[in-house]
């Protein structure tokens, strides 16, 4: 295969554009479980990402003016602050956290909606998500919002008006990997806004599956604030997500059920 | 975690050493089922692989004066060749192969021994590999040897001599990635010598995850030359290895069972 | 371990109830796709199925006169119909074939609901089914909800009065078996009424592990139905589910990541 | 389809045969790791075995005059003894646990070998297995092999004379189930004896599965004897034996990788 413009186009050129705004990395990350802000600045950095998520009811970005604010450390001026409702069980409270962040940082409209049903698995509650969706878009928020794996419920989501869909991989926290690779190809494949796994990857081949899977993109906190090195696997994520980006890009070798030779023999020497 | 002085080193570090030779990149690959040398050539360059393999049967690199040269786009100077004895079902034709490939080469020794039982699964015949790599070590070859991915069976080929040990993740040129990790991960708990990985990787999460399970490297040729587009397959698959390398190195966080917060929620604001 | 009364109890008389009435067979089938009534007929006998599912909209139970009726061969005074909403896309539609259902079949009220959102995957569409639901039960109907693995959406389920919940295993039709068994786990383990796998459901093995997951029944139509001899895999299925079921009662053994001796030697012969 | 003469043949009378004889049951069972030979009695005789395998070397069946005999509880008259090599780690060690066996049994010339290669992994030394195999044939024993599942070998001790070939699913005493079921299939695609799983099963649906593969048996020991209720476990696996049998012989439904309606809906009534 001759590497035609396009391919050279889509490899130096290849952005995820959420919400109108052209990002070159596809790696989103958390700011929690961090040991202290430096080392959560120290991660950050090397993997790469634009997008960081915050937990709002949890991490100080103003609320708190005497205690170190994230801001400091990642400012807002270099990275796309990702507010996110980590925590609420109800629209409501989700609803209301939003706009909490919306004015703690000055208008900012983009957030990572989730409303949770469980505190055992963490999975989210959908019915109540679909209930703040609509709110917070009519109230003029642009939002990412975090789901199940279901792809009627995603369709639901992007044709309402969202700027992001975001299918777990496996429960918040768990590292178990992308349980259900056939719903995430089903979402990908009727996908009218990028499509991020959220949730549940646990090491560096997690992140490239679901590159290859054709997400637009992959987010994550605990594979890498709960890694033994968080600041090399931050790294270590930061190449997956390219490489699955790319393998997806390459088009990969179809499988074989059975062997095939690399070296032919038709015509060999001796 | 404090990034210790012996992380640093670990990742600024690394080399994959084999037969006393250090080497910067942990990807090994093929050089056959490329359109032309020239794609040859741009693959490999992407991949950043400095050992490249080659079926002594099938590839020109001197046999036939009248023909282009594999030497000539990929020179023995630059890359460490290893000659390989793709399409021997014997022995026999496997130490010949061996022999022609040094006489070839004045005098190289580093081998990638691989003796076929069958056509359809490309397993190799493990009494016939064993009998080879005795002779060929008697006789001095430094001796890289494919293998299933019997642990005992790995464990007899490092106690005899070999420089590396290369099991399969699943039959060449199937893609099908690894197919039973556990036996991967005790061959690789109980290693003397380098392991790697070789035949049946199908895309970039799959060299990962060889990488994650301990592995020292992996060697490849279809899943790049068979690629949609090899050149960027080859730069997704090193980027894909340094990742895998790197997620290793770091410890990557524990499997949960059930969910857990990223943002546990213990003082939060409000 | 000493078989006790209990144990005894369990595998002798371990009866499904739904909806405060006892089955023996943990096995329910539906009635479509046979090549012809009497290949149904003799498919369900070899099941042992108690519980027969029917489409409303398909299958003729008196609508059609003039037609012979399934319930000539697989009677109602012997089988538990359950008549289903297949083909059903809106909570309307579902609502208005189980009222036709309950008419034909003279005040029956156990229905299967199923609204469907895609043609494609044909997985539920979770806020109509929570819908039509809600409208059934307070209808009076008493609802066996077909659904997807959200183990949210489940409990939300049975909280809501549904009699079970019938997760699927994969997509309806395509023999995929459980892509997702943590889900299904999660909702077993926290279940409050039945819980029956439906759709998904591939071979005889797929039938076993939906019960060791510690499922109370399997529903299935195609597995049995699209086999090349229809009334022997309802025979193996039939087996499957108790197999399964009984593995789960007996307790497996843990699994341990290396070997461990069937026939340890201390105090060896020789 | 037409249920045919042959389709019945194959039901109701579809032998295991071994050396020549026929038996009904395709699950054959050890008998090691019970709580005592009052346990293993029952266990047996729930499992339906006709063939039972013994650790020479560790079970009592007339070495030591005084104590309690195997050969009392579960007579040699009603099942088949296979005497196995449990615990040897050489061909010499094996060979003479073998003749040790023909002579306690008058002349039994049926056995199991097995020669270890590592106690972590419980692997087979294949090796010193090929080597065993051969002297035990020349010196009339009719050897049922122990291996790994490298489809070379398996393809080698089947053209040696060996009488049945049993690779491993998963490490003796792990529970895994079958690692590699391509792996599986391959040996039973070609094989020219009869093929039984032996080793890693640990629930009834990994019995299921050996069989749905096309293997003509299973042996297996802690996966019922390390079950909480060894006896109610052998029941299901007998079960699952059949039923995975059954789904073989009956022809599953081809996988689909998306869904397809149980019940079409042209022409549906409204």
């Amino acid at each position: 295969m001759v590497v035609t413009a396009e391919t050279i186009r889509k490899t130096t050129n290849d952005p995820l554009v959420i919400a109108g705004r052209a990002y070159s990395s596809r790696l989103l990350v958390g700011t929690g479980k961090y040991k202290d802000l430096e080392e959560t600045r120290r991660a950050v950095e090397a993997s790469g990402a634009q997008i960081i998520t915050i937990a709002v009811r949890r991490t100080n970005i103003g609320q708190n003016p005497n205690e170190p604010s994230l801001t400091e450390v990642l400012p807002p001026s270099k990275y796309t602050y990702l507010p996110n409702t980590a925590g609420c069980y109800s629209a409501e409270d989700a609803i209301r956290t939003c706009r909490l962040a919306r004015e703690l940082l000055d208008g900012h409209d983009l957030v990572k909606l989730e409303v949770l049903g469980s505190e055992k698995t963490l999975y989210p509650d959908i019915p109540q998500t679909l209930a703040a969706a609509e709110t917070l878009i009519q109230d003029g928020f642009k939002v990412m919002v975090y789901t199940n794996d279901d792809p009627i419920v995603a369709r639901k989501f992007a044709e309402m008006g969202c700027v992001a869909v975001m299918p777990l991989a496996a429960p918040i926290g768990s590292g178990l990997g992308i349980r259900n690779p056939y719903n995430i190809r089903f979402i990908v494949e009727e996908a009218t806004v990028p499509i991020l796994v959220d949730a549940g990857v646990g090491t560096a081949s997690d992140a490239a599956i679901a590159m290859e899977l054709g997400c637009d993109g992959v987010l994550m906190n605990t594979a890498i604030a709960g890694a033994q090195n968080p600041v090399l696997m931050a790294q270590a994520m930061k190449k997956a997500i390219e490489a699955g980006r790319e393998a997806f890009l390459a088009g990969r070798m179809p499988r074989k059920q059975y062997g095939s030779p690399s070296s032919p023999l038709g015509g060999t020497f001796f």
